[in-house]
């Protein structure tokens, strides 16, 4: 990322931001003006900002470059703590005149990545000693996968060891898409049945996650500590034993760990399994998720379900795709019914919870991956942060399809307004036309009404050579319709466990 | 300005710091998760971010609200250090338990503002009394007036300092509205004519203005300072003295010191002035200004010059409309064309540079002032920054007239990219139809042309009940043909002053 | 002050953060290493340490000089910074280089203080109007003299005013020395006495203080805010009406404000006032002392009796000298006995409590004033922080009498411990002969047993042609026996105001 | 290390900076008044200091405990960070209400430091398989030693490692008593010997080092990079590759990566090393010592050599005393000539060069290692610093051993000012009898002028019970005569690789 002084830099703050939080890393280098006018800057300065000190809280390291002969150094020292532990943005500062300077390059050392800093941490054969002999010994293991294991390539490895262990996988609410939810052990982590499937667990091999607030680390959803053990795997220390009490925790890039655990079960004589629980998980799982849905696949309308309207873009796009995910309530159906849980296939904002960053992710993710499809499916709050970047998608003719879920309201903000006062305050949105914004900004666009237009109008856009846009006009009254549980367990997140009911 | 945890408030960030830039008085107001996973937040947190150190570089001020008591005291810190010297920005941070917990506020006091923070800075019977003995002996006395003089309301006690002293008045570049360009004292302060009448000058009154970069502070545009008096008046002592040397520095409210001076001066036998210099002066002046705009006005197209179509807006809309201006190259030509030089009547971002301010402001403008037509004019890159605020417009029903000019381009730019590098990288935007893009958001749209069609376009515009948006189709060649003197003078607010040519 | 790179700016930042505290006027000016190994340093670069940010919280400004042509420049800022409000210390960082570059200073300039910043602020005519209208027609004024009054140097004027009142006149803590004890109007400001001028005024004129914890600006000390006005004279507009609601608040300076309201009063037609008042009031302090001082008075030993000792230091060194006091509770009997309340007379640190300044205040104090007799008196626990300043002055010769009032223990943290523990916790200090230290360090030393001995010893000192050191073994138990009343008030500073007994 | 709020926390400063500096894990914690008063803290708040701000650029990390029931969990956080990576000191701030909270513990989870914390990083089977092929194929390895082999324990490990190869050891400046100096592969590093092992070998093996800048990490010290392969060993990423470019980079514990080096070596063919290069190396090195020696064995006075003093220290306490040395010249005597090269035996302040602190660590070090003889060499100045904390090891009863090289003088600044300005300023310090201070503090003194009388008292001090100080009558001449070619070097530590000169 780059900024000019000023209005440039300052702009670049919220991304940033969510850049540090969702520990993606980023070199965010800013321009300055000489050395005449800043460091320090008087009341009278055009533009005089202290950008080191503006940057500081945003990222994980940020630094100056006053001497053009530097360049490298302090190139190196960012990427290096870029990539130091949990991965984030740096940041370095290049005043115009250095920027501009030319001078004889002979004695500057421009290295290798390799030259200038070491691989990831690693596992050492003890470690994976320990942790293959404490999972062949245990009762009732299971696997957690967060979002750490899509990061580091680790998806297969994490599935050998589940099959070595015939044992159920859960992932984190971030890692959902580390794990098919067509696989065989697959367990989804936020019902009851995740609930039971960790509870009665002695021994948890929690992968790529700091098992954050959004995972309701309490124990009457994990279970009672005292009677369980748990192996953690994480490339960054800070993040191991932060709110469940480790037994074994390992610094460690996950694939290769992984993958060395792997290798000892394979030599082990494991126990054999007759997977009675994972049959019990699993059935407790299509219980609960059946009566879920139920009210959800009952709506008659007359209005979209955005729940049907994820169903039928998931049909039309498939697990294959890119999904890059953003909004509200509508981000929530999207996680729920979406079928993506491929490798790099699902882009959200999780822990921040940054809206408008549906539409650039799916332009960096078709930068990235051109030949993949790419679709975004977003409220309409949320579209409109960022909705320009279509703009961006029709210069660069990139072929994204964006869905707005378009019912013209801030919902998720209704259910704690209504509960305080009983009225909700400034989330009606009123109704925007984003087929048509989106045509003027040089997009195809079209716009349904009824679910039964919408897999023609995505067949459409699919075809268009550019970027499209679906104005999706989704039911108010739907969307507000988050299921009980999963309203109370958001809740949680914020509030800590509930007590429980007393007698 | 309210933000969430997280994300609402992120988005504040570039906002709040073009605030505190621009010396805008605000009051941020953050919420914050429970005390239990913020200060400290662990790895774990779900958008655990200590916003406090977020926000300290862009506020004057910030402090949380730990107890609900402590509600109006804390309010009382911030609002104080607000008002205390130049405005700014400050921050409130109120976690979700303690703005919901309820209380007997029996002993919570809550103050009118006069019970807890004093009236701003005045000046001494001493200190107006030399400066009025020094006005009234001056030879070649001049006054410059700054934005402070609009923010206090001292326009008309300006102007009359002037009438008294028959002397000329320039204003800084901020200052702009400060003072009529119909009045028969106005000099054009960025052109020779300024040059001469400050270099001449034996005594320089400066009110409301911190003299920065953008008012080239150097000797050869402001004379030798060895031979001149500097009388400056400002709200704040850090600005003071800070670019020019002083001769008297009152930090006082602009208003109350110009009316003591006026007294004074009424008061005084001044010494009979014929007006040669003043004659003089603005004749040298509508020379230059004539040198400058003959091939503005000699441009005959095909397409739309910015000069003239902003000449247009300014003949609709007039001399009593608030306009707001945004942009790079368009702001130039809007700056030295439009109208508007009434109190409170222009308003720009020329501190930061911030982009993409013109509809909000706009905005505010009209919420501020009903009863005046407001025009934003802006250029299609700042357009795009916040286009969504148009919704906002239309939502709120308000009849606001916005102007882009669509070149297509970021010309101001492309000067710095073709003098290092021969081409330009990324300036091109492509065709928007802004026009469109309002239609989707709820606005009335007008695309243009030929420049004959624009007053109907305006006219309709004014005419519609909400908010309207004329997509015009600028010329970019005409755009990037800034006046060369103009280019050297902003030039030179980078670089600081060039060196005069050796012989 | 001045600190090398590493240490010797490290060790700066206790006192730099004390005088910030205290409102201390200090140019503190780091050196620093070469770019190429700063800004950023990395992990490998020696003493590599970024001193802004680490001076950041202790300084009012700071900023470094990267150009040398900007050593003027950014010292105008820094100074302009120092004297902004109220006073405090700034700080600039010298990279050695710069400082040791040599060029043409032909187009640097270096200005008069005049020249680069204002004055500090000044009342209006109609502030001063106001004020003197308000005091001339008050049934019971009374004058509030903060320590401000003495930086100011408004003592006379102060005293010209309360003797135009003929109305009481009270300290702040911390503004002890800025009223005689022995003026006919004055009246101790913390007993009932203090506590009932203040209830029964119509009007409180408080000059150059922030009512701070100290002066415990609760309902219960001060009275019901709803009968009484309040008018405030400080330089700082950040410190009105901070914790009692202000009527009027002027920003200025003590001494030309009081001398403004000093004319008005003499012009206006003031009211007799009978003295009854004053007289009762007056009484009832003499009663509250007394009654306080009787078991002090009472003590018979065997050991010395603070208080005693105190007097005796008193007796001999008079209301002339220069008195700097340091240490918990040893300061507690030096505030009430010592004579010292002349202007500029009386230095301790009330604000940050901050230990181990009595000597170095002392140093400060004789040199600044070589023509006063400066006398330290000081607890044994704050003698050891800065005893080595005891050489300091043995090397510079400077004839300063510091006593060391030695009991051998941290007595003040002792009623906490107690009260909570039952016992104290490393509060013994052991006997230390600080006479013998003080010889060692080159000083004339004394030790002291009886309190008979304490005249003939500070005779001694006082003959002495250099620093002179009395070690004074001054009993633990009277030194603990604290007034109840004054605990009680103490007690407050950190609790806030007790709730009164229900009945 | 505790503080109360104000002072208590303001002193802790220097310190915690030379501890975050040096790599020490230090817990910090403050205490704090109510929340009700700070946080945030008014102008009028009695010791109002945002302490977190504060000590934010002095430690790893640092956040307030504001509930009681997160005390264990955010110690967990502090200690997390205080051990991870490179150690070092973190802070916890403890409002006084939260530290005497009483409250029912049940749901409060105290861990042990394995259940919230992994271990230290661990090299894999590959990483160590690569270095020792690496080691077992080089022509010529050499080994260097860093102060992270003292901390991890793995002096034995990293010498079992030396006598597989055969090959050159060398320590790093900080490291020094991490080989003993009679080891048969030690190599000084710091002349010609050091240079040329370095430039020879085609492997060298960095273990707990940062390469900084008092190792002169410069190719003409070190040699031409593109002819030499690099492991390094750290425990910390951010270390690795900083001032040389890697061949192979290691992020672990010292101890456990170079036992599994030393295992793989011992299962490895090595060949056969004639020991001709180490032979030449240890002749060289012999040779420029004895050259460098010369001129300090040939000192006959009439004063005492500081070198000649640090040898009869070192014969009378020997190779297994702890040594603490603090100071200027002072302190490079002692490195040079003290035996002190046994594990954890030697105790300085390289990277931060604080002073004072000579004192205080002979004190930690008699508490951590009651059965180990304490010694501390240090110059006067230094001794000025700490002085008071003999009265500590009084109090304690701890017998150590300080010598205070007394010559009266800043002798490490001098040759910097005489060459700048040809005269010193503020050097001279006057004489000052530490053993008399000593002796008014508790302890033991002795004062020796004569080097004949050294010996026995130092053989009287280590009798004494309890603590005892040698003021030592040193010669300033001969202090100030450092070698040159040590004072070129030092000077590249600042300046960088001095310029070859042109032929």
């Amino acid at each position: 990322m780059l900024g000019n002084p000023g209005p440039g830099s300052a702009n670049l703050l919220p991304g940033v931001l969510t850049a540090k939080h969702e520990g993606v890393p980023v070199l965010v280098i800013t321009s300055q003006h000489r050395l005449g006018i800043v460091y320090p800057s008087s009341p009278a300065t055009f533009q005089g900002q202290d950008q080191l000190d503006l940057f500081r809280p945003a990222v994980k390291w940020g630094g100056p470059v006053f001497e053009w002969v530097r360049i490298p150094e302090v190139l190196q020292l960012a990427f290096r703590e870029m990539w130091n532990g949990r991965p984030g943005p740096v940041h370095v500062e290049l005043p115009a005149p250095v920027l501009y300077e030319e001078g004889d390059d002979e004695g500057v050392r421009v290295l290798a990545p390799g030259r200038y800093r070491g691989t990831g941490p690693q596992a050492s054969n003890a470690q994976l000693d320990e942790a293959a002999a404490m999972l062949a010994s245990a009762e009732r293991p299971i696997v957690i996968s967060g979002t750490g294991v899509d990061r580091a390539g680790a998806n297969d490895a994490l599935l050998e060891v589940v099959d070595l262990l015939g044992c159920p996988v859960l992932t984190t609410m971030a890692g959902r898409p580390t794990v098919p939810s067509d696989h065989p052990n697959y367990v989804f982590g936020f019902g009851p049945a995740g609930d039971q499937v960790r509870s009665e667990s002695d021994l948890l091999l929690v992968v790529g996650s700091r098992m954050g607030n959004l995972d309701l680390p309490y124990d009457r959803y994990w279970g009672d500590p005292s009677g369980q053990r748990l192996i953690q795997i994480d490339v960054d220390p800070g993040n191991l034993g932060v709110t469940r009490p480790l037994t074994l925790g390992i610094v460690a890039d996950a694939r290769s760990a992984l993958e060395g655990i792997a290798t000892r079960l394979h030599a082990t004589d494991l126990p054999a399994r007759d997977g009675d629980d994972l049959t019990r998980y699993r059935a407790l799982d299509e219980q609960a998720r059946a009566a879920q849905a139920g009210p959800i696949l009952d709506w008659q309308g007359p209005g979209i379900h955005p729940a049907h309207a994820a169903g039928v873009i998931g049909a039309v796009f498939g697990p294959e795709a890119v999904y890059t995910v953003d909004g509200g309530n509508t981000s929530l159906w999207a996680y729920n019914v979406l079928p993506a849980t491929r490798p790099r296939s699902y882009h959200s904002i999780l822990e921040l919870g940054m809206l408008g960053t549906g539409i650039p992710s799916a332009i960096g993710a078709k930068l990235g991956a051109p030949e993949r499809e790419v679709v975004c499916v977003t409220g309409d709050g949320a579209a409109g942060f960022n909705i320009m970047e279509m703009q961006s998608a029709a210069r660069e003719n990139l072929p994204i399809t964006t869905i707005v879920f378009a019912e013209g309201s801030w919902t998720m903000e209704e259910p704690n307004e209504l509960d305080l006062y009983g009225e909700t305050f400034g989330t009606a949105q009123g109704e925007i036309r984003w087929d048509i914004v989106a045509q003027g900004l040089g997009c195809h666009g079209e716009y349904v009404e009824r679910i039964e237009d919408l897999d023609g109008a995505l067949q459409r856009s699919r075809e268009h050579d550019g970027p499209s846009l679906v104005c999706l006009r989704t039911d108010h009254d739907a969307n507000l319709a988050i299921p009980a549980e999963m309203l109370t367990r958001f809740f949680e997140v914020y509030s800590g466990p509930a007590k429980p009911a007393t007698v």
